[in-house]
């Protein structure tokens, strides 16, 4: 029998150059949010099907999700994201120091048409604080994703986090005459208005929500804080101060990239508050690469204490493709990381006297690749040229007889013949400048 | 409805406590890997059943791995083990630099009961070499998992690595007068010898192999490269040869852990030759805490040109537990680390002051912490003091309009009121050290 050589489309298969990037990404994330003290977690990527069904929303986990029955016949999901399994390991540790600041980087799955940026299996990065009721908790989690993005030095203008909150929308809505038990269709309406070409949106909308699509359209024309509509009907609302205090805040922080936009309403069904997206505005991706959003009642449904919470879910891949898109990732990420000593053995009489300087050298601190293939010195040359290596250790018979190495310096051309143990301090001297 | 706080049996949720512990595990496994020159790789979780009916053994995967269809009915696993997606990125990857040096630490899942040290859903390190016939890649292998096992500091006496080689076990059974048909119950018999009390064993290995059992005991009380009775069976045989030849290089490059034990066979149906296990030999838990060998014929399976690999898979959970056994993971890694300095803010007025002060600490590098709960001052130094931050910097109304900061030295006492970019730059001057 002959085996594929293929996966499963969609799934996340790394040969070392994609996993550099991908760890390159996750670094700088992870230095990012150690400078506001978050802690790393993990959750299980096997969970019980009632948990998304609770609040993600039955469309996610019915039909976007890989869900299968145990051997007990329980109903098992491969997680689709990280947030329900949060606010559980949250609630069953009621003494946890407040607030609590988690981030990680699950591995996601969803069981839907593979196509560019939208894949099976993926890692993302989750970033929640919990346990902070006032909008300073939404300040933070924004200043951390916008410092997340400015690190890896994109264009202005090629991005923009656009933001809003369930409770202002709902309370638009309502007094634009749109009634409660409407509202979670004129939330779907709404979040694909920039997903759809304008007419066919216009359609499927006026189909969807009837007379009310008149009101619903009103909304989403919105135009920001400033627009009259939205002043005429929500003065002196708390939602409206809400929003505009935080817009105030974080432009005081000196953040350039955030504004209100009330089409900003996210698809998961355990959003409370504030909701945001990172998006790529600059080009013909005009995608969501990150969303987010106040989830106030989630901690509570595994009874005992409430909590609120706010975060969000950041895409490694979908931010991979961005940063692509504005080409900047660093160049020198795609090529592996030179050793900074070749070991050329002469033959194979040398090969045990070899191993052992390798070792005595990996013992100092320096990175080794050593010949175990029995190559032509000739071919050593070159293999070792080619890693990059800045030094070549020449173990011969002469070496062997005389406890020495024969050091090529290959940036510098030098040579020379040294007792081992001073080749390999020279070697840690010139390497660790 | 109530959703149940416990995740599922078996499954790895890590609070940031246990996170830091795994985190630590990994990068000092990773810091050694990078000496010899390995890039890091990853493959899929779920992988189509048939990649690990073909060579892991269809116990392994129909009882004791997660299987479910999927839409189009084909049977998906979540992957038990790692090596076989690996030999199909190798087939699938023909123009690879030899030889590959790889490693990954992949999620893996065994649907077990749940016991101390055995769990459904565990991270492990896979590091592998492939495209090198000799033993050289054997000594490379080996001498990395000792260099693993060294740098965590376990006592002498802890650990031991033993190892054999399933060719030369064959020859020696059929020696023996053990027919080939026979090999694979004998090895299931061997391989379980130190598993099972000896009545028991003896018991259990005398009803499956009936008339061959004292041949295969005679096998199992060998002692070592030593033993007159593999001497004389095997004597110039290559397999024997190649054993003693691994076993002394290994000795010249100053590895002391490892020992030929001809009972060390391992349960993969995809091993050649080489085989071998790191032991917990110290007390109680005489378990192995890794396992691998040489698979000569598993980059064969999807056809294209065949390729030997040796490797090793070592469960994070299982080192962890033999690393708390003997007491050497560092004390430091159970608390989080301390921010640089925690924003004291005095009031809901300084807020937006206090997030721009935090910012430009950020922007230097600092890890910052502050309060965005609206505590008392009082129990703002409490907090500070508790995550043992080495600076607390206060925000009130004198330095919000004079644009300084009052800065604490939490260490050594000291209080002054700075210009904010001085106080910045004296935080870093002092925590930089």
């Amino acid at each position: 029998m002959e085996l594929s050589t293929k996966p499963l489309s969609g799934m996340r298969q790394l040969y070392p150059a994609d996993m550099r990037v991908e760890s390159f990404i996750v670094e700088k994330i992870r230095s990012v949010a150690a400078l506001y003290g978050f802690e790393e977690y993990d959750a299980p990527t096997l969970e019980p099907v009632e948990l998304f069904l609770a609040k993600s929303g039955s469309e996610l986990v019915l039909e976007q999700s890989y869900c299968f029955p145990d051997r007990g016949g329980r109903q098992l999901v491969l997680r689709p994201e990280l947030t329900p399994s949060l606010a559980r390991m949250i609630a069953a540790s009621p003494e946890l120091r407040l607030p609590v600041r988690w981030t990680s980087f699950p591995l996601c799955f969803r069981y839907e048409r593979p196509q560019r940026g939208r894949v099976r299996e993926f890692r993302q990065f989750n970033c929640d604080i919990l346990g902070v009721d006032g909008i300073a908790a939404d300040v933070e989690i924004l200043l951390v994703l916008d410092r997340i993005v400015r690190s890896f030095g994109p264009p202005k203008g090629s991005w923009a986090i656009r933001m809003s909150s369930r409770t202002l929308a709902s309370e638009f809505l309502e007094a634009l005459g749109v009634d409660g038990g409407v509202h979670p269709a004129a939330f779907a309406v709404i979040d694909r208005k920039a997903k759809l070409p304008p007419e066919e949106w216009t359609a499927w909308a006026a189909e969807k929500l009837g007379g009310d699509f008149d009101a619903v359209r009103r909304f989403a024309a919105c135009e920001g804080l400033g627009d009259p509509l939205l002043e005429q009907k929500l003065r002196g609302r708390q939602s409206l101060l809400d929003m505009r205090s935080l817009v105030e805040t974080l432009g005081n922080a000196g953040v350039e990239s955030i504004s209100f936009d009330p089409c900003i309403v996210r698809g998961l069904d355990y959003y409370t508050g504030t909701v945001f997206e990172l998006m790529d505005t600059g080009g013909e991706n005009r995608r969501a690469v990150c969303g987010g959003g106040r989830y106030d009642n989630l901690v509570g449904l595994f009874g005992g204490k409430p909590m609120t919470g706010i975060g969000f879910g950041l895409g490694i891949l979908t931010l991979k493709l961005f940063l692509e898109t504005y080409g900047v990732l660093p160049a020198d990420i795609l090529s592996s990381r030179p050793p900074d000593v070749f070991v050329a053995v002469f033959s194979s009489s040398e090969r045990d006297a070899a191993f052992a300087v390798s070792e005595s050298m990996r013992t100092a601190g320096l990175a080794v690749e050593m010949d175990i293939e029995g190559r032509s010195m000739g071919r050593q040359f070159s293999m070792a040229a080619r890693l990059g290596a800045r030094f070549v250790a020449v173990i011969g018979p002469d070496e062997v007889a005389s406890g020495t190495v024969t050091l090529k310096d290959m940036e510098r051309g030098a040579q020379q013949t040294l007792p081992t143990a001073s080749a390999v301090s020279s070697i840690v001297t010139e390497t660790s400048g």
